[in-house]
């Protein structure tokens, strides 16, 4: 198979073909320790944008309006959308995010669909490769959309710089539980739907509810929008306001997240050896057979 | 403060307020290794039962019906809620779940919601850490319950022996993509609010769609009820069901469980290692500096 660096000169030449092989080679863990440095160290510190909210809540089509918005500026777009859907069904529902993007054929947008296959840590860490191939390639932003409604988006929001958290109008208590999860990770909300009933009114309860929170005591509460992305309406603004959060990002924050990054890095790292090692599968029989518990066999494991 | 010893003693002997602070100090993180160990050790191999599905699915009426069922053959239950909400409001969320319990006052149930609080990994340690501790309090089965929509439910779910993943009959198209996440790591799936039109149809699709799925080919299909939790109908088949799984359970199974455990825990141990040692500052700065890529570090962090 070609090396990296020639399928990232071919990506970085415009060739779509050797950028979507590269982020399958990246899918598949086919690169070494050393060709992901040298993909690190090609990126142009592009914008990684988190964008996420409960199931139904016109995330995709946001994004897509979004696009437009940063297209009409000249910015070429990267998109990642992540996808909870398994191996076994994940074709057909991947074929239909794909098609619904309005930019298929346009060069100055990549979007590309991944299955989360359920893979601990594994998936985030796939999916920030994934963006610094896309970045290495010239595409800046980069959008990594998820279905938020659990652990998932938390963790995708930590390797965003700027996380963008979608509401709608109305909800259910369930799922008002959790859009209280997300609201702690967000950087911009945007209450979508907003031709709805009851959408202002949402907007104002938000801003109410984070003006009085206590959990965010070393950041500013997050902006509050309004949009209607079937009608592009707002999505000027937000694109504003995601700017803004970069632009005004602190020391502390780029911090915070590369402590983020490097923790998910080490735990990636460390299972794949321990998973490789001569000792793996002994303690896997061990735990298997209640001999050991899982902890002090990582311990043995990790040395 | 009291040792493991003493207050696993007191658990054991019915002591709820001491099974209570032992899960809270599961949950601060305050337990040593020899101490985890000593848990582990005094489990009595629970059936740990995870139960998952979509927000909205009444998963916890359901949980509740499935209380009863085992209370009238004498089991002791326990049950740990784990909840998608964040500490800056999960207060009241959780308080609402508790109070959901119809079990209050029964000694023969102990719930514990816990919020997720988005730690990568740290969430599913704890959880089983707390199953543990339930499991060598006397519980059996102990119920692990989510909000079933994205990469958390599947962690979780590799926590379990046996997961049980609730469906609705009718669902929009994103939440649609949803449920075929959880059907692939389901073993047992039902239908619940089967008093709505369509529930039978429902069924019969899952059924249909499980037979020609050619991603479990190391796993039979799982069997598909249909309940009314609010009624209590189907929760006697659901129960046999869900012990009838874990009777069925292979080696090979109980093999592949105990290969996620160790992996999460090699995760989880390799981070702490790595964030208390002596490097962990510049490493962070030097990715923050875009010096180095986190997963060259990550190396170098794991010596």
């Amino acid at each position: 198979m070609p090396d990296l660096a020639e399928r990232l000169r071919d990506a970085q030449a415009g060739d779509r073909r050797a950028l979507a092989r590269l982020l399958t080679d990246i899918e598949d863990g086919a690169l070494v320790p050393s060709e992901l440095g040298a993909l690190i160290a090609a990126g142009r510190d592009a914008h990684l944008v988190g964008i996420t909210g409960p199931p139904g809540s016109g995330k995709s089509t946001l994004v897509n309006a979004l696009i437009a918005a940063w297209r009409s500026r000249g910015r070429r777009v990267g998109v990642i959308a992540v996808d909870p859907s398994s191996p076994m069904t994940g074709g057909a529902i991947m074929g239909d995010r794909i098609r619904m993007m309005d930019h298929h054929g346009d060069d100055g947008v990549f979007v590309r669909s991944m299955a989360s296959r359920g893979a601990l840590g594994g998936m985030a860490a796939t999916t920030w490769l994934a963006a610094a191939a896309l970045d290495a390639a010239g595409y800046d932003p980069v959008v990594i959309e998820t279905v938020g409604a659990g652990q998932s988006e938390v963790e995708i929001a930590t390797l965003a710089e700027t996380t963008v958290v979608v509401e709608v109008p109305e909800m259910g208590d369930e799922v008002q539980a959790i859009k209280a999860g997300l609201l702690e990770i967000a950087d911009v909300i945007v209450v979508n739907k907003g031709d709805r009933p009851g959408a202002d009114r949402a907007a104002r309860q938000l801003r109410a509810m984070l003006s009085t929170a206590g959990g965010r005591v070393s950041r500013p509460a997050p902006p509050v929008l309004v949009s209607i992305a079937t009608a592009g309406d707002g999505v000027e603004p937000l694109r504003e306001a995601i700017e803004a959060h970069r632009a005004g990002r602190t020391p502390e924050q780029v911090r915070t997240r590369a402590g983020e990054l490097l923790r998910r890095a080490v735990a990636t790292r460390a299972y794949e050896r321990a998973a490789r090692s001569a000792d793996w599968a002994a303690a896997v029989t061990a735990v298997a057979e209640r001999r050991e518990d899982p902890f002090s066999a990582a311990d043995r494991l990790l040395g």
